[in-house]
């Protein structure tokens, strides 16, 4: 996490030399993360993973999904209300309830927020936090951006690189910490700015946020101004629904078995909830791997989003290269670029 | 489709003031299309629609799949090649054999592009044509973009309305004639580019194509200058794979049925392919809808895409002001607008 971060961009211009020279045709993404030094990828505090079993399978097949949680400064309190909640063991009997294509997976009490079930819903634990609205947001510290050394890149708090990506909106998106945020600011300075070779610019963002990509796993809510405990969660299944960014707390990600809830059948009712309640899937239990015994607890690390590989695999994405292609993209949306997480062999 | 085009961000303007006169809250994305007056829908041609059915599912049910094929000027080499095989029944009895979480879900003849089972594959039917990859591309006309008269807009070939959304790259993204299409450009005129209100621009788009939104129809091919012949198909089940665009052809969206295709059991080969054989999942029969019995054949509409009702829907879905949203993002990806296509009753 003190690993100097070099954006996206700075990647443009370090890759381009490098396959000039080469024969062999150039990497594909998936070859360009292969190769990357041991030390540009991070371990995950198994404190900041969860490990949910659903039900086994018609067929008999295990089912076991893998979330990371978001690390500080993100969406901290609801990050915690879940170890709370994983840790009374709240979570264990819940069900899947809602699979809507091309929207959402969503797990939790089937009577939440449900009138007419309010005294049949499952009493949570104490000690969870209430989170304002605002906390949907991160103050930003600084940014920095693109090769040139930037002012205040010795201080300690770790830096923000970004990247003005193909695909965002709302200001500013790019990675931070191993993950995909989105941001305003209030001051820019663009050099260059038309010509990647030599641009750099400096942004002063105000705020970020996580950003709703495939996978991300959020905080199922009532209306505004409730912001959900936690205990309602929902991964996203589908083209990235950016429309939820800062309207929802986003707390994590599958980095393991999304397909075991991707590939659920689709709820008939509406926003696709299970009409039919023998459909909804049981969960047997949800567990912080760091509350596991050493021999089954995973072990996963994620590619530094601030390393050169990472800068390199992502220029890939924006312009593939490799055989298949005739024609570079030119860019890409933030969630075509889906961070590297791998598990680690015991 | 000869009715005047009004761009997206025509309709953001158009939105604003009737949210304010009104007291109830302000309607969702669905709700505006449920309102759009009968003029506005456009009926599909029933030459325009495949129904592709596959093998019931385990429990039985039945499992439909309805493809709108893409009308001129988009790829037509590769469509008519699809209505050839469809109507030498060539597709009956091919496989499901690839489903990628994220991705695609891929059918064909298994032995496609396999050098080691050449010759156990499927022989293809006679009179299919043989696309070039610059047939990917198609040639714009012109574009016109809100409000302002363009000074061809009486000419007799349907002038394209675009739009320079959030989300885009490789120059401009908007619709054509019910599409997604991105494009390049050689001649912008942009005036007060950041006051919305008046905003108004015109390009000269030289090129356009239609873009890998989730749910689009795509053709399977090997290395370049292979294009495929539309004997293998796929269709997207995740984030908007971009960098597919302009080196695949599209050539239609799954319209009703999608839900069969994205929830099956994801392959454990590479790129998602099924390893085991007997995964894979028959498909029985593919029907050009005209070629069907009057009682069968499914009739379907779309949203004009140069209405006003598409103009305010995505607004609305740019900007969700309905209750449950805080934070209008202020934009929205081209593939988080996808066109209303809906069932016509009988």
């Amino acid at each position: 996490m003190t690993k100097p971060l070099i954006s996206l961009a700075a990647l443009f211009a370090l890759a381009a030399p490098a396959l000039a020279q080469e024969e062999s045709p150039p990497p594909s993404p998936g070859e360009i993360v292969a190769q990357a030094p041991a030390g540009e990828w991070i371990d995950i505090s198994p404190e900041d993973l969860l490990v949910m079993t659903l039900a086994p399978a018609e067929d008999g097949r295990e089912r076991s999904v893998v979330i990371q949680l978001m690390p500080a400064p993100f969406s901290q309190g609801w990050v915690e209300n879940i170890r709370t909640l994983a840790r009374a063991q709240w979570y264990d009997g819940i069900t899947v309830n809602r699979v809507q294509d091309n929207y959402v997976v969503q797990w939790g009490d089937p009577n939440y927020d449900n009138p007419e079930a309010e005294e049949a819903a499952k009493p949570l634990p104490d000690g969870l936090r209430v989170m304002g609205e605002s906390d949907y947001l991160t103050p930003a510290r600084h940014y920095r951006y693109y090769g040139a050394k930037h002012p205040h890149e010795n201080r300690s708090s770790p830096p923000l690189a970004w990247h003005e990506l193909f695909g965002s909106y709302a200001g500013f998106n790019g990675f931070s910490l191993g993950w995909p945020v989105g941001g305003t600011h209030s001051a820019v300075t663009f050099a260059n700015r038309h010509k990647q070779e030599n641009a750099y610019h400096y942004a002063h963002p105000d705020t970020i946020w996580p950003v709703h990509c495939y996978g991300m796993v959020g905080v199922g809510r009532s209306y505004s101004p409730d912001t959900g405990s936690g205990a309602e969660l929902y991964t996203v299944i589908g083209h990235a629904p950016r429309h939820l960014d800062r309207n929802i707390a986003l707390v994590g990600r599958v980095v393991e078995g999304i397909e075991h809830l991707s590939s659920l059948p689709r709820g008939k009712g509406q926003l696709g909830f299970y009409e039919d309640e023998s459909k909804r899937i049981p969960i047997l239990s949800v567990r912080v791997a760091s509350d596991l015994p050493e021999a089954e607890r995973p072990a996963f690390e994620y590619l530094s989003t601030g390393g050169e590989t990472f800068a390199r695999y992502a220029d890939a994405r924006a312009n593939r290269r490799d055989p298949f292609f005739n024609v570079p993209a030119g860019g890409a949306d933030i969630c075509n670029i889906p961070v590297p997480v791998r598990r680690v062999a015991d």
